[in-house]
């Protein structure tokens, strides 16, 4: 790896553990075994490398979810595969606990990424769950674009009450919680058609 | 105000705005207009004077939560007033935030009152929807913790994504989403009575 390579891999390491505003340029250098000199040869300073170490995180963490909002299966099945991944719950969300940093949210070029990962979270769920309502699988009492905002808070959320009991179960139980929710709005005739075995066919590839 | 108490003031403003790691014994001193002298010899550091602070949120936070906890009304239109009471949505949640400050969470006597309060709002708010499913105001169909458990996720992460975005729109959709999804278990033979006017009798106290 080259020397830009791991400063940039340091201070997303760091940024999750301790923040922007508890992370220093030092910690940063000697986290990646580079010099002072060589950090301010490839960054500007820490607002550029901690930019460019959210936005690598950032397109990651679309990536990752991406692979389930276009997964095959129902809105709900993909919802769930979401919600239900394997994820580092105690550690958080590395772009969602920026929003506690005042020195983030005060610089408008550190939280861009930051406000575009979340707002294109839920512009994603809201397509998954509406494509859900036009199949007929979840009926039309569901509205895609606020139970979209609810899954994304319900995870970000679910985030703190892990952190706070120092145990994944208050996470684990939101998420069942809001999976239970929306259950509620699976509509009848497609729940018995899949009871029955016959609304399984494979789902057309997404526009 | 005595100097222990504008102390504590200054502390709870500053680790509400800037969280523990970034704020400096120094910056709660300017605040309070008190000297270093003044400080330690109120209380033993930053950690105790931090644990003064934090307690005292959380027990306003949990004074507040119980007014509309205890009101009167059915257990969807409690846990609607506790969602949509006013609140300093920009700002966050002056005791979920502390979940994102590593020297927070790796102190247990810091850590123990944010894990009480976030705890204590589950075990609330799962015996509100208890009630109302006793009652006959929800359906069996609701489980009562783990929706409790979603509800305070949808706060926690509501105040993440409105900090991110810089609005409370993002906030307010989560909560309507939520209140959406739990409506769709309000009980038929309840929600017509209420519709026809026949079942707003006062509920008796909690016990």
């Amino acid at each position: 790896m080259s020397t830009a390579e791991r400063l940039i891999e340091s201070a997303r390491e760091l940024l999750w553990e301790r923040g922007y505003t508890g992370t220093s340029p030092k910690a940063i250098q000697q986290r990646a075994g580079a010099g002072q000199g060589s950090m301010y040869h490839h960054f500007a300073g820490k607002p550029d490398l901690a930019l460019a170490a959210i936005r690598r995180t950032a397109e990651e963490m679309r990536a990752k979810a991406e692979e389930q909002f276009s997964a095959s299966g129902t809105a709900l099945d993909r919802v769930t595969a979401y919600l239900r991944r394997e994820r580092d719950v105690l550690k958080g969300c590395p772009v969602g606990r920026l929003t506690q940093d005042p020195d983030v949210m005060g610089d408008p070029a550190l939280r861009a990424p930051v406000d575009e990962t979340l707002a294109w979270l839920r512009e994603r769920l809201a397509e998954v769950l509406a494509e859900g309502r036009e199949r007929g699988e979840l009926d039309d009492a569901l509205d895609p674009r606020a139970a979209a905002a609810t899954v994304v808070a319900v995870l970000q959320g679910g985030y703190v009450l892990a952190r706070a009991a120092g145990s994944v179960q208050p996470f684990d139980q939101a998420i069942t919680g809001v999976l239970g929710l929306l259950t509620a709005h699976v509509s009848t005739i497609c729940a018995s058609r899949r009871a029955s075995g016959t609304g399984a066919e494979p789902l057309p590839p997404l526009s």
